[in-house]
């Protein structure tokens, strides 16, 4: 018997998955990066299960890897092709712990699926301000393990700062639960922060409180056409001056991401008159009923058209305009991959710099991607663009990956780290970001990630290979 | 030649001062309530003299105690008094070293004083939403080294939330730098956390890149009277309904806190007709021209005057009217040591829960405190009340406050914690609440803490003795 059997013979069999048809939705990254392979998925109910998982596994030494609802686009969750680690799948731990109104907070477990638990806000009348395009499938566990970011970053912050606290198993089987949901509790070192972002190499999150806002009781979405991008920066600026910082999302979409949108949904439709090289989808909202938010945002657009700084705009004038609108930024990655997929380049750099970033390295793909196509879009109020290349029309997308990924990509990262940028914005390290972290990273912030690693997870069974 | 003599022998001459008259001042924490000893005080003018200090004091096997203003309440910045450990004040590392304005942040050394930044920000038409009582004294080092509060926690969270980047030197010498000023860096671990909160035991902050947001045009600031103490929790979430979450401070006062203030300082003016048990100092801001702030607070006072949950209030009619409002909440602590200084209890509950622990906290002081006053006042909207009690008039008070903390604080720290709540919301741990920790902290937490203190202090030379 070897040391996986241990384990697996060890642990109530009703928690133990070895069925190859089963196992086998585990095993493939969202992405579809690579396949691994496991004896057997593990999936608990409770955090006892975990506990107790994790301790045979240490036990043991049999690395594990934990997994939410599989969404990473770094491979952070998917086991290597050598079949000797476990996978740990969170989904059966998905009961909502308690929402407590009159606190804001939300504690939930870490199998609980994203647009669950904003439901469950939203049914209290509140809103949990963590939002992203795969909200339907990702799991608030793995939101939390890679510090997920999203559309409404803007105004609220990264998963980080919406957690009140955490409960999770660490390495060696233990408990750690510091969950509650406190706004204040300076008790020595806030070790929630090791496990968040830490994508499951340091323990595995059990359940989080999370912060809970107002829900907004309106909302204004604009999408405005703007000649110049060097605009964007004082566009944002007056956007946030007008609305009192309730800027909840401010997306960049390039006449390039929209073309592709438009040819690969022929029911979407172009929301302005004319095209422009620019766009940004703009959206304000307020818990306030008696702020005039929606005049506010039109006398911004009046005052942005005479400045010059925008050419035109449409306002949504109710719930399904706005839909309509958030597709034409949504739907971008499903146009993408219906034109044969793009490389992804996940890049931040200041929002005082973004406008010159998207214009130099628009500028080597020009030069050097012998024509690529580009699909520029992002969440550019934070910094955070996702700068993409697809293949040039005719040519055989895989190859052109390959061959893109080799030639040219770095080129994009070294402009961005240059301009003090960052190569993952929101995307994390996982597998697939192993090398620029190698190439891009500070040798001395990974000396002190090891040492952090060795220290927690000594005999290193916590996803090893990721991140670290 | 001793280890110690061989450090300071190693340094240029300029960084170390070694006359008693002038390192005192370095040597009692700010509540007094320790006197160590130092043979030197070193004072770095750049971070390459803070990496020369470490080394050689790694190499040495010398510990050092960083020091920031010196305003810690659980003398975290306090050498011991054996003399075998060097004080390294930063305030000569005090250059601010970029403003983005576009950007929205502030790169700044360790030593800068609060207010400097603040006025810095300002200057530029922004507003950096950290503040606290101690603006004119303490230093953004030991802010981020304490996970500093405040009264701007409830709309822009506590110092480590306002952190984009930080500048550190760990205890073997390194220089760490993950400074860029990125709203989005999903590059490995989070290493900043690590030094945030840390109070100098993990490495010394050198310099940090901090958030900023747009500068509220609009102040409305209003005192007002409560009948219950039960109502607190109902009036903070109708005023963020309102408000649109605008309420940027949400203080409690006690009526006792108010007494004891206007005793205190005669020039100082009730701002209301008739006393009540319980007020409120609540402002709200916006940095939009265009919503009604003043119109959205005046309907919300008559709204809550209506439905009896407020029994009188005034607004603020201008600057001199807010910081005459103002000095009745920031002065109490002042007041407290005019009637001879108060025992303090720094503790958080959720804001649902923040009533009832008024109530009875207040109950067990009655019962227990052989005639103790109480002065209650604080951070309210984030769950975080200083309770105070002050000696017995006529009572010895520093045989008093001793008699006290032996024989009633624990039952008040007891009722936080059984609460679900904190034994120090925003002071932290430093020397003053190792016995707290002991008492209430989470045996997992703790074994976690030294794990990583033993990683990233092997020698243990940060600022031994303090938080594990």
């Amino acid at each position: 018997m070897d040391r996986i059997d241990s384990v697996l013979n060890a642990l109530p069999q009703d928690l133990v998955t070895r069925d190859p048809d089963i196992t086998a939705r585990y095993l493939t990254d969202f992405r579809k990066y690579l396949t691994g392979a496991t004896r057997a998925v593990l999936r608990p109910r409770t955090r006892e299960d975990v506990a107790l998982i994790v301790r045979l596994c240490a036990e043991h030494g049999v690395p594990l890897v934990p997994q939410a609802g599989n969404t990473s686009y770094c491979a952070a969750a998917t086991p290597s092709a050598a079949g000797d680690e476990l996978v740990v799948s969170l989904e059966r731990l998905n009961a909502i712990r308690e929402l407590d109104a009159a606190n804001l907070s939300l504690t939930a477990e870490a199998g609980c699926v994203l647009s669950v638990l904003q439901e469950a806000a939203d049914a209290a009348g509140l809103l949990l301000p963590l939002d992203l395009g795969s909200r339907q499938s990702c799991q608030i566990g793995g939101n939390l393990s890679t510090n997920a970011g999203g559309v409404s970053v803007l105004k609220y912050g990264m998963a980080r700062d919406l957690v009140l606290g955490l409960e999770a198993v660490l390495p060696d089987g233990t408990l750690l639960e510091v969950l509650q949901p406190l706004r204040k509790n300076n008790t020595g070192y806030d070790v929630k922060q090791l496990l968040l972002g830490a994508e499951g190499t340091l323990g595995i999150i059990t359940a989080v409180s999370l912060k809970l806002v107002r829900k907004p009781v309106q909302t204004v979405t604009a999408f405005l056409a703007i000649s110049q991008i060097a605009a964007l920066t004082t566009i944002l600026g007056e956007a946030q001056a007008y609305t009192g910082e309730n800027i909840t999302s401010f997306e960049y979409v390039s006449d390039h991401s929209l073309k592709l949108l438009l040819a690969a949904k022929p029911e979407a439709r172009h929301p302005l008159s004319e095209a422009s090289a620019h766009y940004v989808l703009l959206e304000a909202q307020t818990a306030s009923p008696v702020f005039p938010l929606e005049d506010a945002v039109s006398a911004l657009l009046e005052r942005l058209m005479e400045a010059g700084l925008v050419t035109d705009g449409t306002l949504a004038a109710g719930g399904a305009q706005r839909d309509a609108l958030w597709e034409l930024r949504e739907h971008i990655p499903e146009a993408e991959v219906a034109f044969g997929g793009s490389i992804k380049h996940d890049v931040s750099v200041r929002t005082s710099r973004l406008p010159a970033f998207i214009e130099a390295a628009s500028a080597l793909v020009e030069t050097h991607s012998q024509g690529g196509r580009l699909s520029i879009y992002g969440h550019v109020g934070d910094g955070n663009v996702h700068f993409n290349v697809l293949a040039p029309e005719g040519a055989v997308a895989s190859d052109y990956k390959a061959w893109f990924e080799r030639e040219v990509a770095a080129r994009i990262y070294d402009l961005a780290v240059e301009m003090g940028g960052s190569y993952s914005a929101e995307y994390g390290i996982g597998l697939v970001k192993k090398g620029l972290m190698a190439r891009y990273g500070s040798p001395e912030k990974t000396a002190l990630m090891r040492a952090v690693k060795a220290a927690v997870d000594p005999q290193g069974i916590m996803n090893p290979g990721k991140v670290v």
